[in-house]
């Protein structure tokens, strides 16, 4: 393996360059410099071939999906992304695929303002695991042990696409609309990090989490740690259109939007003299969010509602298992 | 995979804990505080099953290799170790290897002061990474690019019994006295990473490496970055008894010690007026040290000499490539 060249000729060059970098990639370590008055906020994540991406997904795709993964993990704190370490074990050297891959790496670092400090290249089975560490102020972090009874609950966007377009990769459904499908798609491959939607939560909301493994396993995460309870009202969450239009079973829409994974929309409580401003700020960014129920104090329950009435999943669906 | 069950048993307790971690393992992401006039030093390495280590090695070992390896990189800038964040893929799950491998982890928090913040579990082939940050005060990094002609060569340690050991675990070679075959294979195992001798050369090595891919290619490394050359002498390298007892042929103990990786000794240039204080600074610590060469103007170029003869090597041996 000659892993120096593989950094050296596609990674070293090509990406964002921030001026709190001292020392990048090259030499043993890099060296950054923290701006005063902030924390470091640091996340890791790992995807792997078979297991969160299917084989023969196109290097774009698993490009865009370890650095989402992880930039997702830095909104759901608040944290603004600044620098990207990135271990890339691949079976074999494949040029066209590295510099595919390395190029979008380089895109999502100028979109995002990030810079790729460092990392590894190993001979190995497909997978990449990727660190990324940002800036919060000091104390404005967002956990997910600070939501309240009383506190409305919230998300960003739209929920259950990239469940139904990792189903429809697999051939599992079929979806007649070309531009549904390819919208529902590109929702599994090039999910959106909600970076701005997170900093904007700084000192407004009291807890907050990405939904990686499903709206009701990710919040079992929040009401747990929070000590709390919780009230959904399932006929309130936000479905896509190509999901509305195709799903003719209204509770299969509903179970994709509840427990199906990797849309990487936040999940967020707000206590109620904070709800018409969050609704404001997030409208004028354009990003859309929708209010789906509220933090009790019935601690470890959550209480499922379909048009005011209580509802129940089969229990099999509740809670996201890797596909492989 | 019950991940989240898997790191809250093994990882989220029983490691050290540190005042400047906000926010450690169980959220999305670690909240973590840089002491005012310190940079962050950062660093990622993944170990692979069969690549970087045996198969069936123990997991002490590999928890050991795995964390040493990245502060090692750490050392060689002459940073403290703070923060750890680590990527575990594992074919399966089981209770006696993770619990081996967490309690090493646990163990090298407590004797290194770092706190492990986070890191991901999933199922795949054996491998590991870790991202290690540290911290350095500000403009005290020592990087690969600083070596000037005239520097004087050190290493500290011995070299080539990481190498030695790896041929011992394969059976390539046979090492009659027991204490020195047990000594070789722990090099190999549990290497060292001299992180008090890296703090100890800020502000007097013009440049510093680690040696993970053998003394003569880590050498070209810091000889290309900094555009000068260096003589290198190879009777004056430090090598073991357990070697110098069991390997007849001189030669082949010279080119363990020139050429064979893992050994995660420090290879920096000191320039002649800090010559004498370096080497009474790491003998107070009983930090082994010894001056192998000096660096030279003729960029590139790196002039072994044995007993003051030109030599050199048959080429295949020089360049350490990963065994599989």
């Amino acid at each position: 393996m000659k892993e120096f060249d593989l950094i050296g000729n596609y990674f070293a060059k090509g990406g964002y360059v921030r001026k709190d970098v001292l020392l990048g990639i090259g030499d043993d370590a890099a060296v950054t410099k923290v701006p005063a008055g902030q924390c470091v906020v640091t996340t890791t994540d790992t995807i792997v071939e078979g297991v969160h991406f299917l084989p023969q997904t196109a290097p774009e795709s698993i490009a865009h999906r370890a650095i989402a993964v992880n930039l997702s993990d830095l909104a759901a704190m608040g944290a603004q992304p600044a620098w990207i370490s990135l271990s890339l074990s691949l079976p074999s050297i494949n040029e066209s695929w590295l510099k595919a891959f390395s190029e979008k790496i380089h895109s999502l670092s100028h979109y995002f303002s990030f810079q790729l400090i460092g990392g590894d290249t190993v001979q190995g089975p497909l997978s990449i695991t990727v660190t990324a560490q940002g800036f919060i102020p000091d104390d404005n972090q967002i956990t997910r042990s600070g939501a309240e009874p009383g506190d409305w609950l919230f998300v960003t966007g739209s929920l259950g696409d990239a469940g139904v377009g990792l189903d429809l990769l697999q051939n599992k459904i079929t979806v007649s609309n070309p531009e549904h499908a390819s919208y529902l798609k590109n929702r599994h491959w090039f999910p959106t990090p909600r970076v701005l939607a997170g900093t904007t939560l700084r000192r407004i909301a009291t807890s907050c989490i990405d939904i990686s493994d499903g709206l009701i396993q990710d919040l079992k995460h929040v009401i747990s740690r929070s000590e709390v309870g919780a009230i959904v009202h399932l006929d309130k969450l936000p479905i896509s259109e190509a999901i509305t239009k195709n799903i003719e079973n209204g509770i299969d829409a509903i179970t994709y939007a509840a427990t199906a994974g990797d849309d990487y929309e936040l999940l967020f409580t707000v206590p109620e003299e904070q709800r018409v401003h969050i609704e404001t700020a997030l409208a004028s960014y354009n990003i859309p969010v929708t209010r789906i129920g509220q933090i009790t104090g019935a601690t470890g329950k959550i209480d499922l509602r379909l048009n005011q009435k209580p509802f129940e999943f089969e229990s099999r669906k509740l809670g996201f298992e890797h596909f492989s």
